[in-house]
């Protein structure tokens, strides 16, 4: 059991993140740095493959990107000019080795790596359509169904063969492949999911946010755009761009990623995600004002919504709640007794910051609202005399499928309950969330947002029921 | 190499934090919360030991507490209704699982451990006495000349046999021991270290802070004072107290505590530590005002400082450096072109705040100065066009004997050099350190605090050169 | 470096051993049990897949099957009454996890695990046939083409989409195959390999050896027959037998499982191995009589020839090596200094055994004549003042490719060198080695026993050059 | 559980390994080597402690050698010219880290490391007295006391605290001692345990056996004497000589050593304990003649003894119990039902040597003699129609207080039971041992060597009861 999860499991979560160099020395280094950077968009597992022009070398692992790469020799072994990796996070289920990426087949033309954040929508239909034809597959992920279909297409060349099988698939998608000697990002029509291009000396370097250039100290070129693919060889000295894909109206994008999932200091979405961040909570202000003597945020994620809260409305800003920064696992099976005693292993309430004030407490979301019940709690501890709960997202009423983990629509307390009901459980004074409207004005181009998890407007169609995960019938538990 | 560590060598360190439990049946889980509250005191080693009235249970390794108890069954196996943990920050060469703590070895009486936070001025030359006489050590940490001085104490029981020891020592100690069935709790007469005493039910807890009792929603009662020793057993109800040496006329509490040491929402001589530090920065925008257009801490140690800045000299409080909470060690050998590339592996320049903008930036202290001159020239990057660094504590020129790992006096840039040359080495337009008497001035009770490391009054002599490690001439290195 | 290594690389290596077992509680354990008698056929990697009807459950890794399974949860989550394991060893160069068995998949009916003993000489055709139409590979093991016909069978029930598989299948192959709630065994039509049937309470088990039915103290029931393929389910009370392929005129097993592979407490190939072994020794006294004091064995693997040897010449039986059973990997860098010292780390002359006499040695076979060289010398060292090599098989002049790893036909020191070449070459005063003619006297039905490795008559052809493992051009090492 | 252990729980185990080596410069991998040819003498723990003249490097581990030195970079790490090193087997109860050796401690003069062979009868009574004049202890080894009268003891040299040092201790110990740049090697006067010094170029060595010689091709020089302390240092050329100790009339040399502790190839009291362990069989086949069909040992330790007895029997040697080389340790919690099925993990029957045949088995010692019991059954169940169990030692009826670990005497069969008891408890059809005059008889100057496992005439006295472990009253117990 994970007791520190205690204050974490109420979170969407991203899916993964990615990262891909060619044309350094230093390939696998450059990858471990970049994954460490993108270390928030995924932490159960890790991996870079590395290439030299003919031989993968592969290393994957769960855990931590510090905790896979923990052996002074492994980014040694992992030769070459070419390297790409994965953090991924993904759904309890099929939480193992097996589903870790960068995914590495080896097919008729020699070995491929893939480095997927997206989920597909239709690979359900694509892998029973696969294994009627006699496809064998290792584990869930649907990252697997693209191996099989480039190892199909009868194109010759890897590029063509991805083109063939960008075209079957449905959903989100970045990517990042690697050949012997070439590397491909491309990324869904919709854009569902950042991917950025960027140059360190003469190396290319994909990946889903631009802090992971900054660690690396390269510059970024620009994003990959929605339906687009490129292809980086080193006989072509800029990489080639295709387009696959019939284009939507609009695009996708993931509004999450502002409001939550990207670092404050990456560019996503031709935007620094910082600003609309901030937005939102000055537009919460203006849309939910409360009379109260401090703003503070739920620790650390909602700090800059709560700072644009606090410009806005002119109520100070301060840190009401510390947050213990040693995260890690725990090893115990407590007794019920010093179960009920520890919910104060990550928050604490700072008394002389709280005491006899009106609080506003700002989160960026409330997905089953059982962590907004304890920060409320914490913060009464704390002797705050009202609590005043805002949300710098509208209510979450509906799952994503594409590439965010979310509870299911019955675990979505917003889904079911209104306003004041959500109000009552978590014991605020009042609670507001941020109008869809409001959140979309923050933005540039609005239409070109996703907002399916707040209205269910599913942008990307899916007959059945859609799943985060492969519905597999007979399962395979690896220990 | 620890390449993490590139932005944290130059802050002081705390040495331990001390925990201890007497009288519930899960001591050592709780022992666990306890020692996870205290992280911040100590990451390089811990350990807990049990007792349930005969025989001790104990476990310690090196590193945090959540990896050294990293197996389900060792806290179920840590049994009985007493228990006591230790969290230690040590320097580097007598870092090793020798040095760890608990301390604990048999005497006459039976089994005895010690967790000590502190550092003793006078254990080289008692350490030298007890091996004239034929003591042996097994490692180089001052706490087990302790664990001989009661082993030779002609008193019959444990707490006659500490207060004999502790009449021997001379500098900084708060200590908790345990016996079979007692335990027993001490603090110097000048009251360098905190200790306090709590209760949750029937049990009585130690702890260096009160968010060791936060964790454990146990109740603070009071803090252990000055030249006290309070013994817990099962035969009295209360605990006894005891007064031990000679009270000075003034104590020497660590303001460094308050400046950077003690968790903000932790009670530490008798005031919660977040009030003075806020003060501190109030303080220092009274005496180095600047003409800005925002103030940013750098993360996370310098924010309520930073607040207290911002409030005085009313300039916006912004996030201008991103902290990626991912801590952990690196696993590799960079080639120095990487290690080049990868410095912003844990700070990063959000830009969006910082470019075109007047910057102030707060930091708790310099020490080498290495630190902020990298600061500096990450806001520059960020696009800041002026840089003004302000320091929430006066200038360190003195290191620290009594139990604050610090630089020597000559690696201490402030030691030697002007203020003016300090700001032209970091790279910043302005620097100012808030001055002695402005920091005293936000204490209650000024005269009881230490400011040894700033002025070099050391309040505690010493005959010869005082080291925070002891001079063993012929040491053991464990593998 | 595996110093240890220095006396066994010389002997000819079993490539893996199998178990399943079906209907019984306690399946995985038993597995355990089966895998640990049967170690001695792979040391390299072992595997357990576990199945309760509905999911499978699995575990593998690199190592002893004590390595791989070192912690007490493992195997009571590989939960079901149907399980099978496997041990592998192979050649150095896809030593990794990815070929590690038994091999688990999951094909449109669900999943499937393999076991495999033995080399398929048409792998690397069916391979480059399969990824023409778009398979996928995950290592270089010859066992994964075997999934991927079973997944392209167009037959209903895994029995028969196996009964397709087999017959395009040649070469050495005792498979064991577990469906959800399904075993099936098969063995190749020539028999190369040995493959029994077991009874233990309702329980059917399927293993390489009788040993493996000792452990549990389960009752042999019969060999596999060659060609042969056994369905066990619980509909069915007693296993269906099928038989698959062509019959060739002669078997072709495998003599080297009497000659060394096989233990001797064993049935193979309906006989006790320790019988055939012990003839070859008599023989060998026969062919190659000389006088001599004493007889003593290479330990431990010759001990059984060298009796049958000693009492046919009635030369006394003495031990005059001793062999340290300890053995273990070994972690150090030693310098060429240390190196040479240390060549005892094994087996070391026992003095007064050996001194002043004239001394015969008998081993199972020379590979590349390296190990017999040191051998002869440490015999030397214990003073004998005669050594006369004797050699319980006929000279190995040709590389197996159904199932044994033996070194290439060059390293074959027999192949291209003269007897006395050899006797020269490792120091002896004399040398003889067994007949072919001799060796086939000793066993039942001579001519249906493979003697490839000795006369080049390989009983299954191959196109093209035949290899130990495929030669995949592009391969992927996983670290 | 170690499962494994099911056929050795009732054998007696050596209490240590000893070796020491100064003057070459790769001390620590020699050390490595030797201690993994004493590796039969201690299997529990493992350490080296190696010196560069003023710092000790060490590690120690529970385990086997290559378990604890599993590391490449530890070796390189024990710098130095001189190293000393220990194999540990002891009892459970104090079967932790603290208690593993060499043990190293700092006093007075610096750093000190000791390894010991042997067990202190007088171990508790000097402790106490330590205790009460306040020493402190780690852990509950007799050796723990050799240290601190070392470190008491008012000489100034370490050759002269040593001889102090000595004079107090009474029972079995063979000591290798370690300072800066001294090794110092002593031998009690009883001379129970062996000690030998030899030469490797410049280097001396000392180990418990010359088996430790040969691997590292060293040459033996001769025996430690009995009450003999050598003294090794770069100042003299050759070992300088004391004599410590009042010498008794006769030695009391560990006959057990020749029965089963010692290896074959050892040299151990002067003599090769191969030849009298064979002498033994001689023997025994003189005083228990039976008219057999064939003579087995159990493997793998009564193999020369019943080479023996089979060269005076006239009786043919056999094989007829395979055992399994894989030893380790089994990681799993069996179900009853599975505990009954396993027993044949380690031996196995061979059918066709025992099968209708009247065996003679053959085995060194019975202690408890469940394990003789399990024998006879195995040997029945292979088919042979007369057992007749023969042991190639005297019946043990007392434990042994001098460094061998044996069972209590409740727990020793032959204490309570008659032969005939035995017999019928084991279930042959015949008992026989060797008597302990006609043991005698086989080796050089009998009236040297102690027989008190057998006859309970104690040569060195003790007040009170002794133990082979400290009764330490609150001991601590290290997870």
């Amino acid at each position: 059991m994970q007791l520190d999860s205690i204050f974490d499991d109420d979170r969407p979560k991203d899916e993964c993140g990615v990262f891909g160099i060619f044309g350094h020395r230093s390939a696998s280094e450059l990858a471990y740095l970049g994954l460490r950077a993108l270390q928030h968009r995924g932490q159960e597992s890790a991996g870079i493959v590395a290439s030299q022009g003919q031989t993968f070398s592969y290393h994957r692992g769960m855990g931590l990107v510090t905790e896979v790469f923990n052996d002074m020799d492994i980014l040694a072994q992992l030769e070459g000019h070419l390297a790409i990796g994965h953090n991924r996070y993904s759904t309890a289920g099929s939480s193992n080795l097996e589903n870790a990426q960068p995914l590495v087949r080896q097919y008729s033309r020699g070995p491929l790596a893939i480095a997927h954040n997206g989920n597909l929508v239709n690979a359900y239909q694509i892998r029973t359509d696969l294994e009627k034809t006699g496809s064998i597959f290792n584990g869930t992920s649907d990252t697997e169904v693209i191996a099989h279909l480039i190892a199909r297409s009868q194109q010759l060349l890897l590029e063509d063969r991805i083109i063939d099988t960008l075209q079957k698939l449905q959903g989100a998608y970045s990517l990042v492949f690697m050949g012997k000697s070439i590397m491909i990002g491309a990324r869904d029509p919709n854009g569902f999911r950042p991917l950025w291009l960027g140059r360190l000396g003469d190396a290319y370097i994909l990946a889903s946010e631009t802090c992971a250039f900054d660690v690396t100290q390269a510059t970024p070129i620009r994003e990959i755009e929605p339906g687009e693919m490129v292809v980086i060889t080193s006989t072509s000295e800029t990489p080639k761009s295709f387009r696959v894909g019939v284009q939507p109206d609009n695009l996708s994008q993931c509004i999450f990623e502002y409001i939550y999932l990207a670092r404050p200091d990456s560019i996503v979405f031709n935007n620094l995600a910082n600003q609309p961040r901030r937005e939102f909570g000055r537009q919460l202000a203006r849309e939910h004002p409360v009379e109260a003597d401090i703003v503070i945020p739920v620790p650390d994620s909602a700090t800059i919504a709560t700072l644009g809260f606090s410009e806005e409305s002119e109520t100070p800003f301060e840190f009401g709640l510390y947050r213990n920064p040693y995260v890690g696992r725990t090893f115990m099976h407590p007794s019920q007794e010093v179960r009920d005693l520890m919910v104060r292993i990550k928050l604490n309430p700072i008394e002389n910051v709280l005491k006899g004030k009106r609080v506003v407490v700002v989160d960026d979301s409330i997905m089953r609202g059982t962590n907004s019940r304890k920060i409320v709690s914490l913060v009464r501890q704390g002797g705050a005399t009202e609590v005043h709960f805002r949300v710098s997202s509208p209510p979450n009423c509906y799952p994503c499928f594409y590439g965010v983990d979310t509870p299911t629509r019955k675990e979505l307390i917003a889904s079911s309950w209104t306003i004041d009901e959500i109000c009552k459980y978590i014991g605020a004074d009042s609670l507001g969330y941020l109008s869809i409207e409001g959140m979309l004005n923050c933005v540039v181009s609005p239409k070109d947002f996703c907002t399916a998890c707040f209205d269910g407007k599913y942008p990307v169609e899916f007959s059945g029921q859609p799943t985060k995960q492969l519905p597999i019938e007979f399962d395979v538990k690896l220990l």
